[in-house]
């Protein structure tokens, strides 16, 4: 049978994340991969999950296993809004913080729309934006919404100063279109000071979408979005067509794990392995990068970025770097034009430590051998 | 600030379920409520789930609580296949069945094309079409797809024989259109012999979507859908956009309730419950029914479906209904004109049993008040 036909106009620009891909091919525990975005696992609270599950049960029974509230349950909405000081009637519970871009694409954009995004970009946000055929471009005159990572930038590791946030809300003021502010790392700081986030410089124009992947677990599908009464309206309607209601076990499981004071303990812990790990790759890479290798130095999140000189191809480089049992993601997946094949995205999080200091040994041979 | 300029062209089309705004203004458990689709609490597992939880851990470690594949962890894919006699390649697990039709729907529909089903419809279903802008109509000479519930329909109750099925079929191979066969109550059959699915007639260009809501619980999201390869990798594709993955820890709960032979267990408790609870009622309505009201038998699933004396409003009487201390949901709202405005939604899995006899006194009574 011929299938093509019946796809929509939307499937041609529908594009498979290059790092979803590597995961489905490789058997990636068998090499030093810096590829994935994945948090540390442990970093999970394995030991706490049977007993967080028995005080679900024994304080809310039946009502944990059955259908839930299409905004999320009101007993997590409640402790996020108090963690992060709004009305709870500006928040609303997504199933993953990908879901919250999702749904801000698929209420907010047309296709030909403009989304302002600066490259790099999150992968998994230009996959949505793509996926409604929506431009998404540097510079514009319009736009529907500004797109940004503030806080240890996904793939960059780059954090936004005061001043470039408020640039960003004065542009977005001076365009009237609204900032969706993607917030899945602000919490994980291992150096300097927070800045204030975009949400509170603009909270009439901003979705601040926020994630439970790297303060719990990413096998808990859970996220939220804290905005406007009046946007999350549209959003709790279209959230009733995507999935009816977040998987409410799992919310009434991170509401035990948030209200007992055990998310903050366990994210002291995440933040103290974190730091370390970055600090020991930062040390790496000062110790074994050839010269006109370039690196940011990220205050948080799970990424640092590579530039390498100019002849470099990462794209290119890839199976040969597979080969000899490194993997990276090349920077070019994240720009919206496929330029800059001179970069990539290292992860710091998820690589066990032992395999840390080969891995850069290796990618840093590659580089010198390739680099003229 | 005026945010109505922000929504894309799709938003005046979403349509809020009248169901889960009767669930937002009422407290349905001081009142009769013949009204939503809940599975009944007693049918969930409660007292397993710290053991399923426990099992999970110690079987799959930090694996349960780290993101997973798109298509769904391999372990359920593969209790999936096995249970439907499928190969795996033919699964993709979901965040619950409601998104396999928002999926189906994303990946099929541009708007104004053509989703043929017949009145009265599932809201769910009708609400993801026409988010997508697609008509949905009963007769039509092209098609993108045939939606169907045959076994147990919600909200009629009614199962297809066999010749309706294949007539489907027929239908489909002219049009030359997908059928998208929507199957969460099948395996909750009380009386009567199965009928062969669509797939299994038509396995080349039928999309069977199952759920895990009724056979498990709920409050997990879960779902699955099976259907040709080459459809599914379009779906996988666009399912990385929605939510990377389904929730993790909860398809590894699934994978050892089914595989343990708990669920089957399960399974026979709940389908005896529920044929208590549908021949309960359809006493109850002989007993207290007024002459000219008439209703479908249903050999499975949750609901029937009444047929009032063309004078009566069930739109118009709803509040009365409520005053007086009884729910339902009036049938013209899955009528894809409106009309029907003589018919009623009534649920027989999730009220206690103790209120079913009062609930149909009262809305036997106010019927008798309401048909001249």
């Amino acid at each position: 049978m011929d299938y093509g036909k019946f796809f929509s106009a939307d499937v041609p620009s529908f594009l498979r994340s290059p790092v979803r891909e590597i995961f489905r091919k490789v058997d990636l525990s068998a090499i030093c991969s810096f590829a994935g975005g994945y948090p540390a696992a442990d970093t999970f609270p394995v030991a706490e999950i049977p007993s967080l599950a028995a005080s679900v049960l024994a304080k809310y029974g039946t009502k944990a296993l059955q259908y839930g509230a299409t905004q999320g349950v009101p007993e997590l909405r409640e402790a996020i809004a108090q963690r992060y000081g709004v009305p709870v009637s500006q928040v609303q519970i997504t199933t993953s913080s990908q879901q919250g871009i999702d749904v801000c694409s698929r209420v907010f954009l047309n296709p030909g729309d403009v989304v302002l995004a600066h490259n790099p970009v999150y992968l998994g946000a230009l996959q949505s934006f793509r996926a409604y055929r929506a431009q998404v471009i540097e510079y514009a005159s319009q736009a529907k919404f500004i797109y940004v990572i503030p806080d240890f930038n996904n793939p960059s590791g780059e954090t936004m100063s005061l001043e470039e946030r408020q640039e960003i809300v004065r542009l977005a003021r001076e365009l009237d279109c609204l900032i969706v502010e993607d917030s899945p790392y602000r919490e994980l700081r291992y150096s300097g000071e927070p800045v204030v986030s975009i949400r509170e410089l603009a909270p009439e124009r901003t979705l601040q979408l926020g994630s439970f992947s790297k303060i719990f677990a990413p096998g808990f599908r859970l996220g939220w979005i804290i905005g406007p009464e009046e946007l999350l309206e549209q959003i709790y309607v279209c959230k009733q067509c995507l999935d009816l209601c977040p998987p409410v076990f799992d919310q009434y499981l991170a509401t035990e794990f948030l209200v007992s004071g055990a998310l903050d303990r366990n994210l002291q812990k995440t933040i103290a392995l974190y730091k370390h790990r970055r600090d020991l790759m930062v040390s790496l890479l000062e110790k074994y990068m050839p010269a006109g290798v370039h690196w940011t130095y990220p205050e948080g999140g799970l990424f640092l970025w590579l530039t390498l000189p100019e002849s470099v191809d990462t794209v290119a480089l890839y199976d040969k770097a597979l080969a000899a049992g490194v993997a990276y993601v090349a920077g070019s997946f994240f720009y919206t034009d496929g330029s800059h094949c001179n970069t990539m995205r290292l992860n710091f999080s998820f690589i066990d430590e032992a395999k840390m200091e080969p891995g850069i040994k290796l990618l840093a041979s590659l580089l010198a051998q390739h680099a003229d």
